[in-house]
This record gives C-alpha cells, sequence and structure tokens, in this order.
C-alpha cells in the first residue's frame, strides 16, 4: 500500500461491476485491503472503502443506508465481540471520512445481509457518506459504530483530479448542499431559536447578520434510524453553528445538572442557558454523552 | 391581517389546488395580500407566501427554482424600477425566511413566465425555501433579491400544529438535512480545508472533535444559478461554521488587501489569515462585497 488510496469514485468502475474475488477488488483498487473490511488508507488518513459480506449480525444493511459495525475486537470464528474495539486505523479512518464529508466506497459479498446482494462474488455500489459516528456495547465490549448513506448519483465524484466535477458547477439543475449554509428547519426548531431569541445556550453568542439573527436547532439524541431521538423541543437546543458542530461531534457534553464538560479535557466550561417554557430531556443529554462521546 | 399567517402548508390545500382569483387565495388563507406579490406577517416577521404574475421582467421561473425580485419600486405601468427597492414588509420577511429556514408557499399565475403555468386564475404549486439573498440593481435602482427552490415534498410541512411531522420522525426511511450539521464537502472543498489545517481564515479558530478536527468549505462568489461562482480553490475559503454563516449571509466582507469588515458597523477585525499555495480571487471578494452583503 505504498500508494495512496483513491478517495471517490474509480474511474472505469461504475456502481454495480461486479468482481470475483477480493484480489480483484484489490487489482481495479476498489478496496485494496484482503483481511479487514475497512480499506484504510494511511497517508490521507481515510477510510476509502468498506467491504460488506461475512453477514455480522452487527451490521444491518437496508440498502441506501447502512448500518456498520467497525473493525477489530471479533472472534473471527464467532463473530463475537471478545474485545474493546479502538479509534484507531480503519475505525479511525471513517471517522475521519465523517469529519470531512469524504465520500466511501461500498462493496457487497454475496454471503451478507441484506435486501440486494450479488449472486456470487463482490458487487461494488457506489458511493455513501458516513453520516454518524458514535460509540455502542456488544458483548460487554466497546464498539464503534457507523451509519453510512448512499449518495445522490449527481454529486458522485467520478475519481482523482476532476475534482471540479463534485462541486455543482456541471450540474447546473441542481446545487448540491456540501457548501451552501442554508439549511431548512423545522418549524419545532425555529419556535425553539425565537424562544431563545437566536442566543446560543452553549456560548451565548448570539450571531447578527443583516435582517437578523441567526441560530441553529440541534438534536440531543439525534434524529434517525439508530438513534431514533424524538423530535420534541426538550430534544433540542438553540446553538450557534460552532457549538452545534462540537455537540454533534461529541467534542462537549452535558450532565444532569447541565454543567457543559470538554470531551478531550474533562474539564467543566460553564452552565447551560435556559429559559421559561424549554425544557430540556436529561435522559437525551445521557443518551448523547454515552454514545455520541466517542473515546480518544 | 389581524391574524397571524400560516407558516408552511395549509390544512386541505395540496399542491395543483386552483383558484379563481386572488380574493379566492385571501380566503383560504394561501396568500393574504391583494395588492403585493409578497404576504408578510408582520406578527412573525416572515414572508409566508408569493405570487408570481404579471411577467415581471425581472423574475426567472424555472419550476423547482425561482430568481425572484421583491416588491415595490416599480412603476406598475411599465414594470420599470423607479426607486431603490427597500428591505423593508415583504421583502424584509423573505430576508427573515432565508434566515430562519422558514418555507414560503408559491402560488403562479396564468398570466406568470414559466415552463408550467394554470390556463387561467391561480394555483398554488408547494412550498419552497429561500435559499439564496442579495442585492442588485436594474435600471439604476438598487433590487432585492432571492432564490427560492422547491422543498422535497417529504419535507412538507403540513399545517400548524403538527410541528413533529416536519421533522423527520415520521419518514424513517429519509433523514432530513434540516437539523444535521454533518454534509458532504466535495473534493477540492477538503483539499482547502487541509491546506489549512482546519483553522478558520477570518478568526484563527480551529475546532477540535474526537478524532480530528473540523472547518467548511465556503465559497466566496456563491455557485448556482443567479450567483455562477466557480467551483475553483480560490474562490473559497476555509471557516469555522460560525464564520462561514456571517460570510454566507453578508455580516462580514474582505476587501482587496485581505482586511475583514463587519457590515453593521463599518469596523475592520482583523486580516484574512493565507496560507502559501491557496490564492484568493479578489474578483470573487469584490462580488461578494457588492452582491451579497445586503443593506440595513
Amino acid at each position: 500500500m505504498s500508494e495512496a488510496g483513491i478517495v471517490g469514485g474509480i474511474p472505469g468502475v461504475p456502481p454495480g461491476r461486479l468482481f470475483d474475488d477480493r484480489d480483484a477488488l484489490i487489482a481495479a483498487k476498489v478496496h485494496r485491503n484482503k483481511q479487514y473490511g475497512i480499506d484504510f488508507d494511511g497517508r490521507s488518513g481515510l477510510a476509502t472503502a468498506i467491504v460488506l459480506s461475512g453477514g455480522y449480525a452487527d451490521d444491518k444493511d437496508y440498502g441506501d443506508r447502512i448500518l456498520y459495525t467497525g473493525e477489530r475486537g471479533r472472534d473471527p470464528r464467532t463473530g463475537r465481540h471478545v474485545k474493546d474495539q479502538t479509534w484507531t486505523l480503519g475505525n479511525q479512518g471513517l471517522r475521519r471520512a465523517h469529519l470531512e464529508g469524504s465520500p466511501v466506497r461500498v462493496v457487497r459479498g454475496a454471503n451478507g445481509n441484506g435486501p440486494d446482494l450479488p449472486e456470487s462474488g463482490y458487487r461494488y455500489d457506489g458511493l455513501y457518506l458516513v453520516t454518524e459516528c458514535s460509540e455502542g456495547e456488544r458483548d460487554g465490549f466497546r464498539i464503534c459504530q457507523f451509519t453510512l448513506e448512499l449518495l445522490p448519483s449527481n454529486e458522485v465524484s467520478v475519481g482523482p483530479g476532476l475534482a471540479e466535477l463534485e462541486g455543482g458547477t456541471r450540474y447546473p439543475g441542481r446545487r448540491t448542499t456540501s457548501s451552501s449554509r442554508i439549511v431548512r428547519d423545522a418549524k419545532i426548531a425555529r419556535d425553539v431559536k425565537r424562544r431563545h431569541d437566536f442566543t446560543c445556550q452553549i456560548c451565548g453568542i448570539r450571531l447578527e447578520v443583516p435582517g437578523g439573527a441567526i441560530a441553529e436547532g440541534a438534536h440531543i439524541r439525534p434524529l434517525g434510524l439508530r438513534h431514533a431521538g424524538p423530535d420534541v423541543p426538550s430534544n433540542l437546543l438553540c446553538l450557534c453553528p460552532n457549538d452545534h458542530a462540537l455537540f454533534d461531534h461529541g467534542a462537549l457534553w452535558i450532565d444532569e445538572s447541565l454543567t457543559i464538560w470538554v470531551s478531550a479535557t474533562g474539564e467543566p466550561i460553564g452552565t447551560l442557558r435556559t429559559v421559561a417554557g424549554h425544557a430540556i430531556d436529561l435522559d437525551a443529554l445521557a443518551y448523547h454523552r454515552d454514545q455520541i462521546v466517542t473515546g480518544p
């Protein structure tokens, strides 16, 4: 693996392409690791591809969404966890792909569990985005957990050296969301933000812009398939974009007395600001601390 | 207009519903202003609906995307601009809808310009998001400009009191992007962020999270139909999410000597941080200052 791994699509390898075995995947540079599920590129620090095969009960393949458990820590004969997974190598590579918004190639093997598998061998199934990264426990050991979601085909990279194809100018009919900070917020989030007058509950900043002020509605326990948090005001915080990002990535957590802690240092930095009429769900805060705050 | 306007869909009024005239739109609460194109709700400060009719040359209707010019300042007989438009009333309401991510009902009239118009009267065509807000000049006068984009139907509000329908838990097959801060970044943005080691070029902060650090790639001259900025490194900045939001909303601008100015106060706050190998497009900075920074 002296050569840097390719991030994104491999030129000449469209989704749906079949491969006889893992040697063929390696030769095509689609997935260059024969032993592990995650192809980790040491040079960039990014995971570039995963293989879904072997039918680990930890993994759930819904087609366009995948709940994926990290590598190592399992007994290869039984599939049971026999030691903690660590945030190193492939697991850390997937976490960095999550942090950088970097796409991951997904390959499905005939012996996987899922709604649409190849009849034999392996099939390259396109580019996915790591949309969640969290910690869980299985058989008494720590596991690294990821959610991957299929990227729309018109936002898909077509290979190295063609970066300009990814950005949107080639697709005038569609704006990618990648670089736009204008997001739609649901009514419930708009209501919470207004109640706090767009003031961040963590740092107290109120970002003033022409025409008003801006803030973001941040879910404490995330919505979606894996975490299934409720979309109610008590599961929302009004945060500035920076603290929203820090909170979502587990750099900060909040205890039951609403003290705010920095995960990396273990030091408190203040108390969550509250307003009358907007209660905070303490169970959601505990969930966030236990599952979203990942180890070093 | 003593009653508060409804934000989002009107219960019982599906997209495609036809109306004979503007009185019928008012009776159904779809668009409650008979004179102007923008239905502005004074209580919330939000624009809740627009009517596309009259065929102003300023407006471009592409169906799922609309380039829309604000209200007032035009001679109603000729359609020519005869004075500056101001960021008040309906124009300010659309700007606030942009800031808050609040949906806007779109109504098309038979006498509009567009690819799909009703044969007579008016048609309610669903909810749009205000994705851009900028200033321009026409006939020598200032105009307020907006881009609206059709919301996917499964993210569409169905009326007041049903806020939970907007958030995503009802749609387990699809995550809305509204509250997730995990966005995909194109390769070009990832490269710029890495070159700056995820340090904000405006404030110098480096947001550390478990597994690394995070930043965002911010386009100086926006991509897309209206602004058509290029997706090249010199049109990108590496910014923290807060400064990305402030810059995109025109709260900050940067001059040709790379001094950073606060729009509201007219005061400088520092100099843009640069690194070797990442040149900044000064024309793009001038475009941002002239078009994206809107007046008070």
